[in-house]
């Protein structure tokens, strides 16, 4: 009697345990922005740590791979969950791994990053909006297709035009070209990194000039090979004799120096580093974001990275550069395996007298940082 | 002796046959349009069967699963593969299902449809070349925001201006309002539609007017409630009273009846059927594809549809409808459950004296007859 008493009191609060748990999880999580349409899960919790769920009554192991991997437990209904560790604010990549097979999560958005379709979560920063939607005026992102000689077929870029584009028929703008990392394309700064948002806000608070933005594809054939001023030669042909001159052709932009810049992160800060600073009659603002050209990728013990070697006069004839320079911009996430290397890189620069803005954000390699690096140079660009 | 030889002989041939298989595949198929980057497959044979392939060392059983499922194989190299048979011309959505889980394919392209992010493949038909990238005169797709009253947040539409619009900059536009169906959103006709080469390549050959095309989300909260004239509160709203308003505020529309038209796929068609009708002064034009509103989805053999209850005077007054609509289309696939019945209603309208234009394209319900509907309509509109 005694006995069945004990066990029904366990049961009882093993019940109730469980039933706060749950009405803890429906209570206090939200469901993440990134969630297709009115799915719960992904629910970011409040200490921003993640309860992913899905069905799969016949698979053997579930994981969810965040850069560090969890493993889902099945339940009594052959949902598989998994209560993450507390996650970093901002955009992140993850996988779905079925039985040992990454795939994107069909609870979530897919994004074309690493290489592949993979899912995305973006975990609210709660002391930060400065890509959050706001009623303030709204620009507009344009898909566009144009024809490249390089790669010699039709390929897409999108503008972004400032608000009142449409309206004030008369005034040009400058423009900014920004480019996307390794293993992305075009879509990744108009989706993870917001860059309609940034802008929309940073004009209504007129922290920033109204200004054209041009997100293109930075995969242009034999252009990936590897961080050189060789590699680089058919992205430079892209972007200086197919994208310019269809940008110009086609958009109210001031099209001179003094109102053109490029930036990007990781191989498209690599990209703008080579052709923004080997073309200073073309661009007066060259910002990079995270990329790995200053060394600390395959070999974090040392760097063979030589600024004068890559860009002849950049440390000797740093005057000139200096001259025609507008703004030299560089950043990068304080937890990036790249951020010594190129902290070490913008010294040297500086004591040759080069003049660089350095600015580093909290985060590794990530979006976070990339979204934080556009709004910093925005907000500096054309002033 | 003469055992080895044969056995020799039999090996020989094995390896021959696995070779020119090897080498047919790779001779004779293309990547699909629709996979990442350059991923070889899927891939799509001379006879259009597709050759799927996935690395899973540890799953237990993979399946295609493209309406009718096909069953994967292991191979030594732990890739499995199969080769459907030959798949109808045009864009289909498919999972890939690891140990029964449905999930996209991490090799295609992912799309929002069903619900969730699935993958697509697009057969090539080799007779068609309307939604093909040509050599044309190309117009933008720009995604804008507006505030909705009715869902009281912020929402996302896409504008498609045409070739020249920023150019002549006095010349104002007829805009038609086109939606998708059920389980998809507004990137379903950008993306799966293809919508703007539809109508770059129609107004390059003069068989459409320049228009100005508006793709929003029809997913109105509390307006998913069925095909009825109830269910429509929230979208009619929407459209008429956030919508419409917002694409002539900022775009250079001709903003009256004769130059508004709506249409849109299966529930968007059923959208576009009541809002259109009801609302004769706001649309005088209304487009009808592979509705359900006509039956044969749950009741195949019966229908309850009855054009006067649903549009008071519609059978009755139809002079008063010819009067006010320049074009009244309704299109189905010829696969279709749907058909039968659509083809009925069609006769009882026509009967009345309605005007009705009624056409059907070989397929299902599935894009490639959506793409053929609405290139046919807007090559009829405002005409």
């Amino acid at each position: 009697m005694m006995y069945f008493n004990k066990r029904s009191l366990l049961v009882v609060i093993i019940i109730l345990i469980v039933s706060f748990s749950h009405a803890q999880l429906v209570q206090f999580s939200e469901p993440a922005s990134t969630n297709i349409n009115q799915n719960q899960c992904p629910c970011i919790m409040p200490d921003n740590s993640v309860v992913f769920k899905i069905k799969a009554p016949n698979a053997r192991k579930i994981q969810i791979d965040l850069g560090k991997k969890y493993d889902m437990e099945k339940g009594a209904d052959d949902v598989w969950t998994v209560r993450t560790e507390p996650i970093e604010p901002g955009f992140h990549y993850y996988f779905l791994l079925i039985d040992d097979v990454p795939v994107a999560d069909p609870a979530s958005q897919s994004f074309f990053g690493t290489g592949k379709m993979t899912s995305g979560i973006d975990i609210p920063d709660k002391d930060l909006d400065f890509y959050s939607i706001k009623d303030v005026p709204h620009g507009a992102m344009s898909s566009r297709y144009y024809y490249s000689n390089v790669t010699e077929n039709w390929r897409r870029l999108y503008v972004y035009t400032p608000p009142g584009y449409d309206q004030n028929s008369e005034q040009k703008y400058p423009v900014v070209y920004l480019q996307h990392g390794g293993g992305e394309d075009e879509t990744g700064w108009v989706r993870q990194g917001k860059t309609d948002l940034i802008l929309d806000n940073l004009i209504a608070e007129s922290k920033a000039k109204p200004m054209i933005v041009v997100i293109a594809n930075g995969n242009v054939r034999s252009g990936m090979g590897g961080y050189s001023s060789q590699g680089m030669t058919s992205f430079t042909n892209e972007m200086i004799h197919n994208i310019i001159p269809f940008v110009d052709g086609n958009y109210r932009t001031l099209a001179d120096v003094k109102n053109r810049a490029i930036c990007g992160l990781s191989m498209g800060g690599g990209q703008s580093f080579y052709v923004g600073l080997e073309n200073p009659d073309v661009f007066s603002a060259v910002g990079i974001f995270s990329s790995g050209i200053f060394g600390g990728i395959r070999n974090p013990s040392g760097s063979t990275f030589d600024a004068e070697k890559e860009i002849p006069g950049l440390l000797t004839r740093s005057d000139e550069f200096n001259q025609k320079l507008a703004l030299f911009y560089i950043s990068c996430g304080e937890a990036d395996m790249r951020i010594e290397h190129t902290k070490r890189a913008v010294e040297t620069m500086k004591e040759s007298g080069l003049k660089v803005e350095f600015n580093s954000f909290p985060g590794d390699h990530e979006w976070q940082v990339w979204r934080k690096s556009f709004h910093d140079f925005a907000s500096r660009v054309f002033q």
